[in-house]
């Protein structure tokens, strides 16, 4: 399985002028469990195909699946750890999509890319990236995509 | 702090059909409490100014905030329980924005309008709906908005 994951990349902590356009981080994986799609999805997302498996399997996904704002937790979390920011990442806005379900005891993996960045005039080492954030499972299946606006070096 | 708050609709469950362009959904309130805030920051966005209140007046936040993911969380519960869908509700994709911070104690309220509606032309009771939700807190501040392609009346 581990052939279709990338290596992790190692990052010491960023400021601004870390982040170039092109510049790709690689999470490490994170394993989904029946468990947690269930406690998720009963916060959350409390519909039945991520609640019940004997009753997902007469819904579009055919089985437990995972809700899609789970994946996009589990993703930031894997997002947050593989590009490390001092002061943080706050996400302003972006453009999400789900590709395909993601099932109890996938591996997820986060490949990030870098696709802009713009400084702020007036304030230094403040600004704003686009991030484009791919999440796969072991099979090497785009499950999410993120393109997200992202403030970097806001301080109090 | 009521009057800010839309009167919940009461709706039972809908087929595609029950959705047509402009209805709107009031959904129930929530509160948020700081100890979920942190109970999910720590599984998926583990950043400081999601974690420990006192470290967070140092932040852009200047004060303990919930990840934008869990705000997207709470806003999926309220929404899925004031839209109730046979078969329930899959989303594909949208265009997601965080516009003000949510705090310890703070109520949310999601408000959804039905923005499209495209029925599938070979399978009837099928198609994919557009659906804007806009979250607001107590103040009647517009804290999330989410612009959703949903497809409903999938079955397995």
């Amino acid at each position: 399985m581990t052939n279709h994951f990338g290596t992790p990349t190692i990052t010491p902590p960023m400021t601004l002028a870390d982040f170039t356009i092109g510049r790709t981080f690689m999470s490490e994986t994170y394993k989904v469990t029946a468990d947690e799609i269930i406690e998720f999805a009963t916060k959350y997302d409390p519909q039945f195909f991520h609640l019940d498996a004997e009753a997902a399997k007469q819904s579009f996904f055919k089985g437990l699946a995972a809700s899609g704002w789970h994946v996009a937790g589990i993703a930031m979390r894997l997002f947050v750890q593989s590009v490390p920011v001092v002061g943080g990442m706050i996400g302003s806005r972006g453009e999400i999509a789900w590709l395909k379900p993601t099932r109890p005891g996938d591996f997820l993996q986060v490949e990030s890319t870098v696709m802009d960045v713009k400084a702020s005039r007036s304030r230094p080492g403040r600004g704003t990236i686009i991030m484009n954030s791919i999440t796969r499972n072991q099979h090497g299946d785009t499950v999410q995509t993120f393109t997200a606006r992202i403030v970097i070096g806001e301080t109090g």
